[in-house]
């Protein structure tokens, strides 16, 4: 052991020793012989215990044992904001190089009471004990072992039908408008907001997963399903009074991505999920969660077909066209059309588009799906009738569209409109080979709105106006506001709303994220997304008047951002 | 590094560094941050030197770079035969166990003459240095290391066509009847022979990769297509005279399986490879054999739902209902109809069988595909018209079918026959629904052949025989002859023919493998398969009479095994 390598392949045998507890047990060939991947598994250490000690420069010594029951809790409570590899994500980054420069005690102190950022108290909650915090204030100061699998077996033991499907109500047991009930996600709390559209009142938080990404309802606005970074998967009923989880479950370690089928026929018959780690998606009965079918996205990069041992799975969204489920996959590159009318046949078209797919949304038609590939800067066009790819169209640094806005320029026809994330620039594409093939999937116009750090772009097809944030700009004057054009004037320059200021919200990082329409398309609703300890907003303007309507503030609506109107989200209006 | 256990490790970080050469370099996501699988690339060791040094308990030290050099040279050089992880295949197992009680002088002594048991003499044929057989011979004292990736850029490193298509003739420039020719493996000499079968003359031997498992003739009958357990595809012109290898490639460290498309409108245009390792399969041009698209098989299993690291690639066969590849993968025990019509939009359908998926023929009518699941003592029947799996049927223990046989059984109709690696039954499977649906994918009769350790059953429409080889039995007097049945007289026993006997080749272990008929119907083709320094030969039977028609016999037939008739081949008659 003369290598000043070493040490640094140390963590990987801890997590081979944790994987292996998932491992397969029956794997035997038809020869006699073990296959390769086995000695993953079966070389890993099997006397791990307190002999057995797990040493990184600068870090605290651990003995095994320690090391592997971190391990599993790491992955099982703080993957999911903090990344599998804890490179950052919702959460901090938590490298060896920054860990071992804040220490043991900085570290146990943050673990315990958790921070105003949105780090959870996981001591004073009563969620670790202390042993486990003095054990995960070590272990971050290692070097991060290998995240072990999530296969069928880990699915089905944190799927849970808390109301089954005979006990739920057969009409809704309120007197909400379910069409205009906004599911708002609380990003450091762990829940969701529903929120009445008409009345402005909080009709329900649940508990759902960490930093929920995306709320989307199915194709009848029955139930809504959340999908926590975390990886799990909430399914709410909207006809319960108040409504309420009836089935959960956690796909994997870190997750973005859940959606239901819309296909004439299979209305929300089928779920689906995508998940960050393990590189996969999953195929869920719509009523109940029951996981039916796991898809592995390891494979070929689209263009130099190289092998990426974890292509992680970005936008999904139901196709209209077919009995189909449009994955980005992320790092291949590869948009693949998941065909579920036969699970036991399950067929599937692989699309080549550009590395790295993101977020993206239909055009108006919901023919095409426009999705941005953004390293690549580029716009992928899906034609999801004819199952191909349409168009791959260039645009400027780093598109970041979330679900992009369809407008009708008065000059160009329909066109979807993304902003990015690298500049300053909105992007508009004709979308209307029939009546316009002048124009169509060509850059038609680019204006400038504030500035970059844009996250999302709206409109509604009742309204003249076109809104955009600047949730990461580092001005924030301008992170806390939003532009809105005049559609028939989209050359006459902006006007800018101070969002944060009619909050009101006092003290804290506050931005404003996410402009969502309502379900009548006449007010548009912002997150004012300020720090755990402090208040956030949530404010409703009168689209016409672009005038302030109301702010709801209440200490309930910890840290609030994307919000999701059931009518416009179940029926893809953006 | 207190612990018992980071021995075994070390070795993974060898691999890690080898493989590092081989990973992409442009791996960024959208987010700042790194992906997991990145540990395993870029966590690697990348000072790996002189000072570095490799410690398996048992084994003589070595430093990281004699290690990393010997890895690359057991990747490329023995792995087709022992494994990628040495557990042995065609080659004897080579793990530290049996390695280390040999030692490095018995070793090296192996690697520089080779063995009469089929081990080349890499030493004295040149192709290893003294340093490298004595770096080789400690290396294998070690644990193995982790295999690393072949992806497009491997697999064009080693793309090489040696003849353009527009230098090859338009017509055969000889006379023999290409379809009555015979491929023939010449398992430990890295070659195969081209026999005329009218004349029984060798017309050719190629060199091809080593121990070649199957050759494939295309549609049309022009090319032959080999590949080498080393994962080597070579393509042979059987217009050229003498026929000659006119392109090769490499697409993998261990293989089974190449195919050419057949269905109409393809013929000829499209190859595909199956890989052992990588798991994966490569669709090529079929004229050229350039890599097209590289498929990964990582999954998940078929009835747990675990993943599984590496699913083999087995048998592949064409389609002639859809332009669509069948293809076998072996520890997921899944079915992939591959569709190879649009190559930019890779349609795949997974049909869910049985584990382990090995070899299978088409039925009579060439709608249904018969496939061996060898551990679950099952064959799953394909409909490839309908896209679905038509039946599981349960056998007796590990059939091992080859291509199968197809009879018209006097009194249940078509059927299909495998013979079992793991008993002395042949087991017949009613393959007519239209005609004799009561007998339709149920097993009708149960012949007793020799006994177990059968590799092959073999027919031919023109036949009344039925021939099954015992090629594994452990009694010499079995394993040297053949069992042959009358197909009109099932029930009256087998006759057995001394194939060794007649062939006369002298001392040895020879065994008679593989029954082949010639395109006529009319001769059956044995191979007796001796040691690559004895004497082996073909065996020529007259099929009517069960005579002996001929002996091959020739110094150049070392270790003959199996015999690809290229009429047999190309129209799937078996």
């Amino acid at each position: 052991m003369l290598s000043t390598t070493w040490p640094r392949v140390l963590p990987i045998a801890a997590a081979l020793a944790f994987s292996a507890g998932l491992a397969h047990s029956d794997d035997k060939a038809d020869h006699p012989g073990v296959s390769p991947g086995e000695m993953a598994y079966k070389g890993a250490p099997t006397d791990a215990g307190d002999l057995t000690r797990v040493i990184t420069p600068g870090a605290p010594d651990m003995t095994q044992a320690e090391f592997d029951m971190a391990t599993k809790l790491y992955f099982e409570r703080c993957a999911g904001c903090h990344g599998v590899l804890r490179k950052g994500a919702t959460g901090k980054p938590l490298t060896p190089d920054i860990t071992q420069e804040r220490g043991t005690d900085f570290l146990k102190i943050l673990i315990n009471y958790g921070s105003p950022a949105g780090m959870p108290n996981w001591g004073t909650s009563g969620d670790f004990s202390e042993e486990q915090i003095d054990v995960m204030a070590r272990f971050l100061q290692h070097e991060p072992p290998q995240p072990p699998e999530w296969g069928m077996a880990e699915m089905k033991e944190t799927w849970k039908v808390l109301v089954a499907e005979k006990d739920r109500p057969k009409k809704p047991q309120h007197k909400y408008d379910i069409d205009n009930i906004f599911s708002v996600t609380l990003r450091d709390s762990g829940e969701v907001a529903l929120i009445d559209g008409d009345s402005k009142d909080i009709i329900a938080i649940l508990k759902t997963g960490y930093a929920v990404h995306i709320s989307r309802a199915s194709h009848t606005g029955r139930y809504v399903y959340t999908i926590g970074r975390d990886a799990k998967v909430d399914m709410i009923d909207m006809y319960m009074n108040p409504p309420q989880v009836v089935a959960t479950i956690k796909i994997g370690l870190e997750a973005r991505s859940v959606e239901t089928s819309k296909y004439k026929g299979y209305e929300d018959k089928i779920a689906i999920a995508g998940a960050y780690w393990p590189p996969q998606y999953v195929l869920m009965d719509g009523a109940t969660l029951e996981p039916r079918k796991i898809v592995s996205t390891r494979g070929y990069t689209v263009d130099t077909q190289e092998y990426h041992p974890e292509p992680r799975v970005a936008a999904i969204v139901a196709s209209h066209e077919h009995p189909e489920f449009i994955v980005n996959v992320k790092e291949t590159g590869k948009i693949l059309l998941v065909n579920y009318s036969d699970m036991d046949a399950l067929n599937v078209t692989t699309l080549e588009a550009a590395r790295f797919l993101h977020d993206g949304g239909w055009d108006a038609s919901k023919r095409y799906f426009l999705t941005a590939a953004n390293q690549s800067d580029k716009i992928a066009v899906v034609d999801a009738k004819d199952r191909e790819i349409e168009a791959l169209v260039d645009v400027t640094k780093i598109p970041h569209p979330g679900r992009g806005a369809n407008i009708n320029d008065p000059k160009y026809g329909p066109v979807w409109v993304t902003s990015a994330l690298g500049n300053e620039n909105m992007t508009f594409i004709g979308t209307d080979p029939d009546k316009h093939p002048q124009y169509a999937w060509k850059v038609v116009r680019t204006l400038k709105a504030q500035g970059g750090g844009s996250l999302f772009v709206k409109t509604h097809p009742k309204s003249n106006n076109l809104w955009v944030d600047n949730t990461l700009h580092p001005d924030a004057k301008v992170s806390q506001s939003v532009a809105v054009y005049d559609i028939n004037n989209l050359e006459g320059g902006y006007e800018v709303l101070p969002i944060a200021e009619w909050a009101d919200v006092g003290e804290g990082p506050a931005r404003v994220v996410q402009p969502e329409y309502n379900s009548a398309g006449d007010e548009v609703w912002f997150s004012v997304w300020n720090g755990q300890e402090q208040v956030s907003a949530i404010v409703v303007v009168d689209d016409k008047t672009r005038k302030l309507k109301k702010v709801i503030k209440d200490k309930r609506l910890i840290t609030p951002t994307g919000k999701f109107n059931v009518y416009n989200t179940r029926k893809d209006v953006y």
